[in-house]
């Protein structure tokens, strides 16, 4: 018997109908002779309102009682799952985390999944019962209810697919796999049948939002190989599993975009060292998040130029963080807040020779200016003008033949 | 030191700017120097939109996961509450039903509370804290959750006075104690000071619906006095005590009244044994609940007149059971939709002679004509014309003094 996690995510249960279309997916998994476990997220909607709530209360309210209201919103789903299911004649019945238990490390809000009792579940599994268990939560040593963080029903999906040992993770989403790029600004971005961890972790962290970061890792750490599914409709999804297990065909797997970047340049600045941890030091104390970070090498060893780029909205403030701070030394300073990055991703870039050569060819021929470039083993990221965005993003699905 | 439970209703919690005003109270009195526990209902409209989303599901949705899906709502409560007495200073955390544990027996949606475990809650009263538990809910001995039907919070602060053996139990409600007549209907209607368990339960079962009637049964039989308080004002509530306990200068201490009632008479019934059964078994079978009953003595001890009040919505259904059943022999039938009933209600009735007759006085002073009359040892009830109710109440309460 083939045992299964399927995780519906927010929007999956966003609404009794959509409960209740799950629980057919479900039925269908279990009528095939699969052995369930499934993990639900929060109703749509739900985790804002309850945030907002402890937020009318208290900018600081008491992270402990946060994660017990928060938690709510998945018991909520859980119970209502399982009465989908009883109703259309599946047994069924939810789990909460303390009646597992799941248990979990560290702070909260912030723990992580360090231990399950498969005992219970595994008795009820076997006698034909579909376990529904809530994601995103679980219990301390102590028994306190705790929450693993924003997205963390993916967490518990990996985690239960590796304490269960099961024979897959299926991440039910809204979205019918990983794409090449956004598809609902890149019409002629494709989705993408299998993809590595690695190029799945670029990818999310460059903004494509299928599945948390954290989980991915997690996976990858595990071996646990990831479908990724849509709820609403029947097309075969996306596959992540690692790179030994992808057959590469194309050196590029996907381009990622964000447009809300500035660009900072600071013009003539002493070449000694010290002199970079000077100017990061004040906007990491401000909660300013560097990106890219471009140092070229001084042509006469006593000044050099250093650009770096942040979020937009943080721009204005660590011009002044910079500008007040005596200790920085630089001749000019120049800004340029319209600005994107476009990233192309992939695990067979290693493998290929020339692909930055090709990638700055194609947006020459398109006359698009890059502005800085910053490379890593899987992934290449350049910033040009923002209004050619687009451009550049549908010039690179041809280059590397993703259309 | 004084040990209180304060229980806060769902009007009381309703919004969170309610919630913060309850914290207030409950600093209060913590800063008194009592020891605090705190029960909370869900807030307002929660039970009753998760109860829709269940049946939107199903009509017959899973007893087992409706616990799970209705608890939810006194979580949130529990967790709001103890977020915001941390904001203004007090140390206070949630307490789960499973987390105590809170011990049940019985049905899903119907169980009732038979234990608990005072140990780690004592623990953290006596470092100072504040203890907030949901109220409604419970764990049975296999660990499942439960809860004890609709109201039960205060069933609940009724179980934690008593086995928590606290000093007084604070019911905080919308209204500032318990009148003698719904005062939004019956403007000259007085809050009562003190009133016996017993009459308040009469009173409870005739539509005021100050407190849930179980738990008031609970505190009698565990002889724990209530104190019925507003949330909203700070004016003296009303004292639920044994009446032992309370002087009675007045003979009634209420008036009750309901308008949805209808009045049924079979005439010409034979006057043997097992008629009534005969009546009342459909009925009882149909969930036709029959209130008063009325049979005279039969005069020539053949045929006897017997009266019975209904529901009106239940009244027609009543009349085409009786007339379908071949058994029950009768020579008319009457049927009235458009009557009330009224009930005077008073501990110290018994000890009053006259109160019947000055009763019915004031009725015939003021023209109203009384169709039916049923009496207990502290409640005299009688069925009038629907439009005379208010016109009845109001001369009652200036009969007994009430105004």
């Amino acid at each position: 018997m083939t045992k299964k996690v399927l995780k519906f995510g927010g929007t999956s249960v966003g609404s009794i109908k959509r409960i209740v279309h799950a629980a057919k997916i479900i039925k269908k998994e279990h009528e095939n002779g699969n052995s369930i476990i499934v993990v639900v997220s929060a109703m749509a909607g739900t985790t804002n309102n309850l945030i907002e709530h402890s937020r009318s209360i208290s900018k600081k309210f008491n992270k402990r009682e946060l994660d017990v209201l928060l938690t709510s919103g998945e018991q909520v789903t859980s119970a209502l799952m399982a009465g989908a299911l009883n109703d259309i004649g599946v047994t069924a019945r939810s789990w909460m985390s303390w009646q597992i238990p799941i248990i979990t490390q560290g702070d909260h809000t912030n723990a992580r999944i360090i231990n399950m009792n498969v005992k219970k579940v595994n008795d009820y599994l076997s006698e034909g019962g579909v376990a529904v268990i809530p994601g995103f939560q679980g219990i301390s040593k102590s028994g306190d209810i705790t929450s693993i963080g924003r997205g963390g029903s993916d967490a518990t999906a990996v985690a239960i697919a590796k304490i269960f040992q099961t024979d897959s993770c299926e991440i039910y989403t809204d979205v019918d796999g990983v794409y090449s790029s956004d598809p609902n600004k890149i019409p002629l971005a494709k989705k993408i049948d299998k993809i590595s961890y690695e190029e799945m972790l670029e990818l999310s962290s460059l903004g494509a939002k299928v599945m948390q970061s954290s989980a991915v890792q997690s996976a990858m750490m595990n071996n646990i190989p990831i479908q990724v599914k849509s709820t609403f409709t029947e097309r075969k999804g996306t596959e992540i599993n690692s790179e030994e297990n992808i057959d590469y065909n194309k050196a590029v797997t996907g381009v990622a975009y964000s447009k809300d970047d500035a660009k900072i340049t600071l013009l003539g600045v002493s070449d000694q060292p010290g002199v970079a941890a000077d100017i990061f030091e004040p906007l990491s104390k401000n909660q300013i998040n560097v990106d890219m970070v471009i140092q070229n090498i001084s042509s006469d060893g006593k000044k050099t130029d250093l650009t770096f780029t942040t979020k937009r909205q943080d721009s204005s403030n660590a011009i002044s963080l910079i500008k007040s701070n005596k200790k920085i030394k630089y001749e000019k300073m120049h800004m340029n807040d319209k600005v994107s990055k476009i990233s192309i991703v992939g695990a067979g870039m290693v493998a290929t020779p020339g692909i930055t050569y090709k990638m700055f060819r194609s947006l020459a021929e398109e006359k698009i200016n890059i502005l800085a470039i910053s490379t890593s083993e899987i992934k290449i990221s350049v910033i040009i003008n923002e209004n050619l965005t687009i451009e550049a993003v549908k010039k690179l699905h041809r280059t590397f033949k993703l259309d």
